[in-house]
């Protein structure tokens, strides 16, 4: 595991100033509520920007100057990300029409795009050809049969990768293990699968077969997953070259690379993982007698999640002899599922805080009407914290906004970019009017 | 247990025609799919009416004319199902001013509104009471002084009723266990707290105790939970008017019967729970020599669910040798994040059928990137299932619309009625406009 020594702060864009307030990408907390209200969530422009030329370095040095780093925009896709993604010259990872829609509105260049989803609808590939994505990665033989189709109506040829299953068990928790052969994305190599849809991709007019893609799963802080993934996919890469003659040009390694999100979690350095990925992939070439692939990495978590924040006032706390205490947010589950879906750990902080008040263990809860509802249980907490104190849950730049609903009927917070000691909003809140908007 | 009959299908509303044609509401499901798209929110109007008329019929010759069922409308709230509602003389239980504020646009009488929520804001009380929401159900002391202060500035005296937490464990999975001791909701009459917030409720210029209120779960099937539910709150009822001279005048026992998803469940007779619980609490009131305080139920899932279908349209079928058979649709979580949340059970069924198609056990996953966008495990699905194919998912009329989200910017399906043979939407499909209307 290769990581860089543990901080005092989970990530070296928060701090606490003199007087006790949390500090976030250099702008105190509480002006930001005051101004924009809570529950709202928080960007720091700088830290989205650093995390993509880590890896832009990181890939060009790994493995040459022409590795690409495409962001997993699912993580979070909203116009504005798409315009710094765009600036900062990574590629995007998009799942579906509406992910595309917003970046070609934001005026991002889609042939630097590849578009996912382990089931593409038929709707869902004219719209992608018809705004230009660079290249699909297939999942399944109906899809082949699909692109090629419409290709041929559109008077293209549509490049193309494989999703793959390496087989791989990253090791981590089962609902985002997606490279292990019992999954419903890719196909198998050791099934067989994946060498009959290679075969069966190059037998299409319509599609340009440029190589192939896989992903083993999430918050990975193992290189070692990142290695034994890459033997098996160099090892494909050259069956498929032995067998079908099949040339491989593209390699795209997935995602996945582990975000600290609490204290015992280690801080992943994603320059030494990934030089340590290209090393050991140039001697696996090396020694196969093959070309090192241009190889791809799409991180959605590591560009965003520690850029991320999200400020909370509390309502109530309530503590039950011989129990617990709950203490109750203005958001929860609607702005982050994540606690709900994953049982997922998050740090937890007031904003101001005076480190002589003594602790109490706490479940921070959301205003939901559902048991279920908690973003983090055993929290712990200053004994004086009251109704109308701000918390602030950290590392919540991923998987929030994009996974937010309208639970309760409660409105989505905004999304506020900080930069440079300013503040700007990229969405902004849903009105009681949006909520409503579609009701007939 | 007090059930009737199991039927071939799950829902007296389903039926298959002679050509093997799933019906819904005696509509066939495939004219539907093609009018409207998929996937695809479908409620039967007629349903959600018979289980109000249910409930209504059930509690006034159980509990008395004057008894009240509030429908819990976190279960799905938008207008057209408030119209209906107020059109069955039920009143409403709503936990947002989202929902207060959709009730409103529908012109339900919000005098017949219980405002629930375990952490309601300055904002929301006085929302709340300028919208002139009938009665709040008050989970804390911070409220109590809150609300005080806010009718106060409005110039009334606000009826309230104390969410008490009667420690009764129903049985049923954790998340959805509400009124047990150990909960972010009410206050304890175990540790001596209900007590002290009726106490201090009673001494407010500019709120009017009216009762008490408890939920102790969902998905409940057996009448000894509501039994020992209501005897325990009797016993309080009874102890505050000996000890604190209060005489309590309503008393909400919640909600929570359990709806049948799967054949193995059974189907609740509504009826003969709700006769049962009134014969015994008038017996224990009787007993206590007190009297029967005006009764009121919550239920939100049982007047909804069996009233859902939700379509979607097979996208990939994906059979993995030795290992699984993914079925892929064109929805998922993100209409329907309940299996990725408590892995709750459901039926689903292929919209056509033959049923001298041999089955195989399937995966029916979604189309979200993510392993854990599953529908439902091992569901017996015809060998000849492929892309096009229409399945339906069975009693999906609750917590399906009302808890969906955006993620992966997938726009959420529309909610299209169903009555006396016609369609007609109640919630128009979003549209990738709405996805980014709100990005800056």
């Amino acid at each position: 595991m290769i990581v860089t020594e543990n901080k005092e702060m989970i990530c070296e864009n928060l701090k606490r100033s003199s007087d006790g307030e949390l500090c976030f990408a250099d702008m105190p907390l509480s002006p930001l509520a005051e101004k924009y209200g809570t529950p709202l969530y928080l960007y720091d422009e700088a830290r989205v920007r650093h995390n993509c030329r880590v890896y832009l370095d990181a890939v060009r040095e790994g493995f040459g100057e022409d590795a690409r780093v495409m962001y997993a925009s699912k993580a979070a896709s909203f116009k504005q990300l798409y315009r710094i993604i765009k600036e900062e010259g990574l590629g995007v990872d998009v799942v579906s029409c509406g992910e595309i829609y917003t970046a070609h509105l934001a005026g991002f260049p889609l042939q630097n795009a590849y578009f996912h989803s382990n089931n593409k609808t038929d709707d869902d590939i004219d719209f992608a050809i018809s705004h230009g994505v660079g290249c699909f990665v297939v999942d399944n033989a109906e899809e082949l049969f699909a692109i090629d189709k419409i290709a041929a109506k559109h008077g293209i040829r549509q490049k193309i990768m494989l999703r793959i299953t390496p087989g791989i068990d990253p090791h981590t928790y089962a609902a985002v293990a997606t490279g292990k052969v019992d999954s419903k994305f890719g196909s198998a190599i050791e099934t067989g699968q994946a060498k009959a849809i290679t075969s069966l991709a190059l037998t299409f007019d319509n599609l340009e077969l440029t190589g192939f893609h896989c992903h083993v799963g999430s918050q990975i802080f193992d290189a070692e997953v990142y290695l034994a993934t890459s033997k098996v996919m160099l090892g494909f890469v050259n069956d498929m070259e032995r067998e079908l003659g099949f040339i491989c040009r593209d390699l795209d390694i997935g995602g996945g690379l582990g975000v600290r999100y609490i204290e015992s979690q280690p801080t992943l350095d994603i320059k030494a993982t990934v030089l340590k990925v290209g090393e050991e992939m140039k001697k696996e070439v090396a020694r196969l007698g093959i070309a090192l692939p241009r190889i791809s990495l799409e991180p959605g978590r590591s560009i965003v999640a520690d850029a991320g924040l999200t400020l909370y006032t509390v309502g109530t706390v309530k503590r039950i002899p011989g129990y617990k205490t709950y203490v109750s947010v203005d958001g929860g589950m609607t702005d982050n599922p994540r606690f709900a879906l994953y049982g997922s750990p998050y740090t937890i902080l007031p904003v101001f805080d005076d480190e002589s008040i003594p602790r109490e263990s706490c479940s921070v809860v959301g205003r939901c009407c559902e048991s279920g509802d908690i973003l983090q249980e055993n929290v712990p907490m200053p004994t004086d914290i009251e109704r109308g104190d701000l918390l602030a849950c950290l590392t919540t730049g991923a998987y929030h906004y994009s996974m937010a609903s309208n639970y309760n009927r409660i409105p989505r917070p905004p999304v506020v970019m900080l930069k440079d000691g300013e503040s700007y909003v990229a969405v902004k809140r849903e009105s009681l009017e949006d909520i409503v908007g579609l009701d007939v």
